[in-house]
């Protein structure tokens, strides 16, 4: 089999686990696999590199951050391999420019255009292990790129596609995805399995197992993952196109506090205007969550979306000319809220899952100030001094004994 | 003027100096030149990053080496970069592969073979200032290689010559080239200018300056260098083809103490002996510096020759079985020497300094144990106890009051 496995920063974080990382690996490559590992920097690497750069320039360019933050995976992706040359098997490192990664020009958050994985196909005839250093590529310019936080895990699932790999896991310091944070709802249940569809909408509700991106590339390729823990050996959960069907149905449910929500009233109610905002905040690099838009008074319309806390500021600065320009009589986002969401393919066709998270919400007197719902889950806006309790509430509705 | 600046690791440490060193070289640009900067890794980034290799394979292979090494110019360089744009400069950063460095395969002592400079070109046609990590370039396979130890002076040189620069600056820790280690010899003189050959016999007598390769190729294509001081702003010393004729005769004393003296007693008399014993030390990748032959007793020769401390086991391993062979009475190194050498162009013509040279280390009691000369240089090897003595009386008796 063509295995790739990828390992996060914690997991090699010092010498002693770079070598349990690296037995896991020789492990793989002794059962007669081919075996491409992806590692992201060691430990804290990559915020101390991060701190270096503050130090002397807090706005340096994007070009010159990712070429300091790609430091990161070539030390680690050196050490790793001199562990398994410790351990007696055949080895080679390889830079994301080496291992034939290449991106677009975005600096700090590039998308992969191609892996040409024709070196890493070579260096596995020659039954070499391959570790490539994750999170990077080139661009057309022959300039380092970095693909943003969480970018290792789409790097395994890039080359995993491009080789045609029969399974891509990804090593994390959990033992797979649960029904809710196992650190935080002791009765949180470990997933066998779960759906592209799922994890994806798990990742995008604040889950922070599987980078999103590298979930929607395993879907469009179909290439297997399973995420596993890199301490305890035991088996992880699987994401794939279809899972059993006699499968518990909601599949989990996710807190997401990094959530402001932008509010504009009063705007005209007129053909466009949705669209003319939201032009405006994709031109500001802002991605959108939920949008929720209702009728106000006098023949106007309100609008409500959520972004991301970070982008809060920049998509009010992004709105605010063209809100004054309408009339708008308020623009402005409030960040003290949480988004609570039950996942699960088929919820669209089981009636009553919305109405018992709604009544445990209910039971613990905590207001819904918003609700949407798509295909395969149904999400609440609350206070977020509201979203523990929220959170184990619905999870107990659903998990509970 | 294109001209190439280079800074050391030291010079570039914490924030603090890398700021000092980047209105360095904004000022050069300001001035209206075009500067290509070659720095090294930070302080002790190096031999942090060899601890680091050590605890987890003190064997690792140098590829590997290579890779982890040339990450600590990577993040050098970014910083640099992130200053002088700081400081509201266009710049730009580049990798060895990305400023065109080919070098052949010997990892971790790689030769550099062509630098393609049209990236760098081409940069500073867009009127940016180049920072180039020093030290690193890649091989035909793609694989990054290190230059070794003061690498970056020979990358720096590589690239003047490369783009035909007009000066290639040097900056260190010191003022310039001394008559004598000014630590040591407080009445050590700065020199204004010096030659290429007498620069490479102060080098190679265990001045640490600059690095051998990098004078041997400034005088190969003729680049003007100047050493000077990162610090102190003061005019440096020039190292060139012809100096003044009015300016002094001789131009230092050096001493060496990493050198072992390497023996080999009772030889057969024969001819190719010595071609046979020097061949097999050479393919065991060690440099030899003095050579002295002598008639021994008994239609038998000895011959004795300086080699890097380092290496003086390895000498022995690869002559053994061949001095077995022939029959030899005695194969064995000794550590405790130390060379002492004056230096200047012209010594040939000049009766007198040699025994200058050796009367003033009679006055000191002190042993000569071999005596070599060439043109520019008389040498000796003296116990190493007197190295120190041995330098101040003889730096005395040349530039003494």
């Amino acid at each position: 089999m063509l295995i790739v496995q990828k390992f996060g920063g914690s997991s090699v974080a010092d010498a002693e686990r770079v070598f349990r990382v690296a037995n896991r690996i020789v492990d793989t490559y002794r059962q007669g696999n081919e075996v491409v590992v992806v590692v992201s920097a060691q430990g804290d690497t990559t915020d101390d590199l991060i701190d270096k750069a503050n130090e002397i320039n807090p706005n340096a360019s994007k070009r010159e951050m990712d070429m300091l933050l790609s430091a990161g995976e070539q030390i680690s992706i050196a050490l790793l391999a001199m562990a398994i040359e410790k351990l007696g098997c055949p080895v080679v490192s390889l830079l994301g420019w080496q291992a034939g990664f290449l991106t677009n020009s975005t600096y700090s958050a590039a998308r992969i255009k191609t892996v040409n994985s024709e070196r890493i196909r070579a260096e596995l005839d020659r039954k070499k292990i391959v570790i490539v250093a994750g999170f990077q590529g080139i661009n057309k310019y022959d300039d380092i790129t970095t693909l943003g936080r969480g970018g290792s895990d789409t790097s395994a699932v890039a080359i995993a596609a491009s080789m045609r790999a029969d399974l891509c896991q990804i090593y994390t310091d959990v033992e797979g995805v649960y029904t809710a944070d196992p650190r935080k709802i002791p009765s949180a249940k470990k997933l066998e399995e779960i759906t592209y569809d799922e994890m994806l909408e798990l990742a995008t509700l604040g889950a922070q197992v599987l980078n999103n991106r590298s979930v929607e590339m395993a879907k469009k390729y179909s290439i297997e993952l399973e995420v596993l823990s890199s301490i305890v050996h035991a088996p992880g959960t699987k994401v794939k196109e279809t899972v059993k069907m006699e499968k518990m149905l909601v599949k989990g449910v996710a807190k997401d506090l990094d959530i402001a929500r932008v509010m504009i009233v009063g705007l005209p109610d007129e053909p466009g205007v949705a669209f003319k905002v939201f032009s405006r905040v994709a031109k500001a690099h802002v991605n959108v969550d939920l949008i929720i838009q209702s009728v106000g008074r006098d023949g106007t319309k309100d609008i409500t979306f959520t972004v991301k806390k970070s982008d809060a500021q920049k998509t009010v600065d992004a709105l605010q000319e063209y809100c004054d320009h309408l009339g708008a009589k308020k623009l402005y986002f409030e960040t003290d809220v949480a988004k609570i969401s039950v996942v699960g393919a088929g919820l669209e066709t089981h009636e009553g899952f919305a109405a018992r998270m709604f009544e445990a919400l209910s039971d613990k007197n905590i207001n819904i100030q918003t609700i949407s719902t798509s295909e395969i889950k149904v999400s609440v806006l609350i206070d977020d001094a509201d979203a523990d309790v929220a959170t184990a509430a619905v999870h107990d509705a659903f998990f509970g004994e």
